[in-house]
């Protein structure tokens, strides 16, 4: 679209719903000379998007944007009367945020109950994860349980491992003393294809298995000094769930002795979502997600492991020696770049804010290091309080692209000195045949076309 | 409901929904035993909450509850396979929480879309409120406008004031340097209603306008920056918003210069949602929620404050004097109790948590104190971590009831030294005529029969 400079009378093309400094100064020298409706239609210009700019609204009074009963073309929500309050009790993002989304990946499982769907992580900021957007992990499906109904009973191995055996209800547990923490959640199979280097496209997909929550619930330890156990022998709990897939997994007892470890109702200021175990789940801080048993309906004491299903055959890691490692509960230091990361396209150089998450199962995220020349420098970024322990921490660093390809990739650091690796330090101990733990660097590679990429160095 | 006892013979009246710890005992005597059939029907009456207590399962081994296929009374979700991942790519509280909404008190305005709805305080954990429950503030309607479409323009009073007019979209503002702060946001008529001691019933109604999310923004400081704002003449800051009720708000420049005022887009991990001002919003921490300005399009620099219609008629105190006070930007320090208050019912004596919420517009909350004898004597409660500055702070404490009447109270601290006041107090200095900026304590009456009642102390 084209249209007449007022000053020059050169046919100039229009700029797309902009106005330039120049342009801002004329709307307020005419508005101060008394063109009240010229400022007025320049305004509306500006803040409708529409292609007429402040500097041209004068030379061509008639908005350009058409089929607009309103003579100053100023958009619906200027003028009208908007929807009243409690439109829904309960509200929904905006209609132009439907593409946020948890996303499975087709495909990667046999059936849709037993599967994943993806955090896009592409698309949080901060670091609470919205419970609409929280990843899911299901063994047999999720249910939206009647807490009315639901129990949680404590048991021991044998009478002397508990004095009190105890079956109760969710409200009783609600009475209880309680905490609320925030924690994150990852998959003990978070970034597992990367094993294999497939390069998944997006960090939806390579570390959305992840979720960052306000928890809300009793220690267990207050549960299990109800129940009178003898702390001497019971070393261990085994947590099981009441779906289908009856999860169940061991907890070490020093976890629960030291009143980390949660029976949780609530998750951002409500009640757990169905699909993340309603009414009670198991929250244990720094472990991976399948031993934050959702649905939870029991807990047993016992002197050792109990090499439940759940954790004999699945989420073992086989090492080089053609051995599996068991137990392998922590969830090692680890971070990744969100802003920019694979998929996403940098339309023009300049300056980009990078990005990102970092966190450890063993407590607090101490530095993050960014390299946007693929390892070789590395500067420091700056982490977002609060810091807290085992809890998703967000990073940022200055960038400014120079339109070269490059690779950008970011390495934490907690708070008892562990470093997260490089895969060829990674696969040195680990070898490469696991699906589970990785948690080496991510490395996105910039294109000279803007458009970002997973790649993965040697 | 009387069945047999299995071990005395005589009738008893079967606990509901409960196995206590003999019961327990049995079922795993008769587990280990080998009668494995027992042991699963037993689990099946406890878990699916049947009449059926496991001492009586074994003298009436055929379920109680009718109807059901399964022979063992197993609920379905034990036995079938559930929903599958992504059944909705956002997530949905389940359907035995629709109770908990936000809600308008009907006959407060005149039209739904000059109005307000309250965040169910009595049912929220921790201190992040779910977006879905954020209370809602209109005073023209919410609208979700179109994100590519909306503009934030930067100006000055004259050409000193600012070097650089700007017009910037959402999309520049979000590619700029940002951060994620954790903030409550309050009305400045929140708890208005007790000026004229008005008493409504519960703490949703008394101080339900009140919200806590994780905000994240480009300092506005970083964009007047890039406008060459002159700070020597620019003192305060003029905030406009894009809905019909142009509400436009006076904020003092230092409150900017301290870069906490932010230009936001994010609530807790995702895009703002429309009701509380997507695509845009002011983030003003410590200020009352009026000069937060949603739908925001415009911030205009000038060298004085602007005495606009929303802060000349509306939000003023009228003192005792028969002046109005303005400007009365800072929400002083306050704190409620959630648990128990106002239409709760407490069940019977004994253990209860006693939790509520603390604020300070000046900063952090140091302490709070709670009284369970109106006012007598008082305790300090717990504070949870982390304890951040102009945010929700949850405090607990634990009291056993005696199942007498009593008054409770909670009495705020913040780390400036201001402590909140009573009625009296703030009835001296303010008198009774006020409709904004309420921060007295709360009293709840506890009645003989459990019942909590909102009740004002003279």
């Amino acid at each position: 679209m084209t249209q007449q400079d007022p000053r020059s009378g050169r046919l100039i093309k229009a700029p797309e719903n902009f106005i330039d400094s120049e342009g801002v100064r004329t709307v307020f020298r005419e508005g101060k000379a008394g063109r009240r409706d010229f400022v007025r239609g320049a305004f509306a210009a500006a803040l409708s998007g529409g292609a007429v700019s402040a500097v041209h609204a004068q030379a061509n009074p008639v908005p350009a944007a058409g089929g607009d009963a309103n003579i100053l073309n100023l958009p619906a929500h200027t003028t009208g009367l908007g929807q009243p309050v409690a439109t829904d009790g309960y509200g929904k993002p905006s209609r132009f945020e439907t593409n946020v989304q948890r996303r499975p990946s087709p495909g990667l499982t046999q059936t849709a109950q037993a599967s994943v769907s993806f955090a896009p992580l592409q698309s949080l900021f901060g670091i609470v994860t919205p419970s609409g957007l929280h990843f899911e992990r299901h063994h047999q499906g999720w249910w939206d349980v009647d807490p009315s109904k639901h129990r949680l009973m404590l048991n021991g191995g044998d009478e002397k491992m508990m004095k009190r055996p105890l079956v109760l209800t969710v409200d009783e547990i609600m009475r209880l003393p309680s905490v609320s923490r925030f924690h994150v959640i990852e998959c003990g199979a978070n970034t597992g294809m990367e094993w294999g280097n497939v390069a998944v496209p997006t960090c939806q997909y390579t570390h959305g298995m992840i979720s960052c929550s306000e928890f809300t619930g009793v220690p267990l330890k207050i549960l299990l000094d109800m129940a009178g156990v003898d702390y001497k022998r019971g070393r261990y709990v085994l947590a099981e769930g009441a779906d289908g897939s009856s999860m169940t997994r061991t907890i070490p007892m020093e976890m629960v002795e030291s009143g980390e470890v949660l029976v949780a109702y609530g998750q951002n200021g409500e009640m757990l979502r169905p699909e993340n175990g309603y009414p009670l789940r198991l929250v244990v801080p720094g472990v991976q997600g399948v031993s934050w048993v959702k649905y939870l309906r029991r807990i047993e004491v016992g002197d050792k492991p109990y090499a439940a299903k759940d954790e004999a055959i699945h989420y073992i890691d086989l090492m080089p020696s053609g051995l599996h490692r068991q137990y392998s509960n922590t969830q090692e230091v680890k971070s990744v770049i969100t802003t920019p990361s694979g998929g996403q396209v940098l339309l023009d150089k300049g300056y980009y804010q990078i990005s990102g998450l970092a966190w450890s199962g063993r407590g607090k995220i101490k530095r993050v290091d960014v390299s946007v020349d693929g390892g070789r420098n590395w500067k420091t970024a700056r982490l977002q309080d609060p810091v807290m322990s085992k809890c998703l921490s967000r990073f940022s660093l200055d960038w400014a692209w120079d339109g070269k390809p490059t690779i950008m990739q970011s390495r934490a650091m907690d708070d008892t000195g562990h470093v997260q690796p490089n895969y060829k330090q990674l696969r040195a101990v680990r070898g490469s045949r696991s699906i589970y733990h990785n948690n080496a660097i991510q490395s996105w590679l910039v294109q000279e076309s803007g458009e970002v990429k997973n790649v993965q160095l040697s």
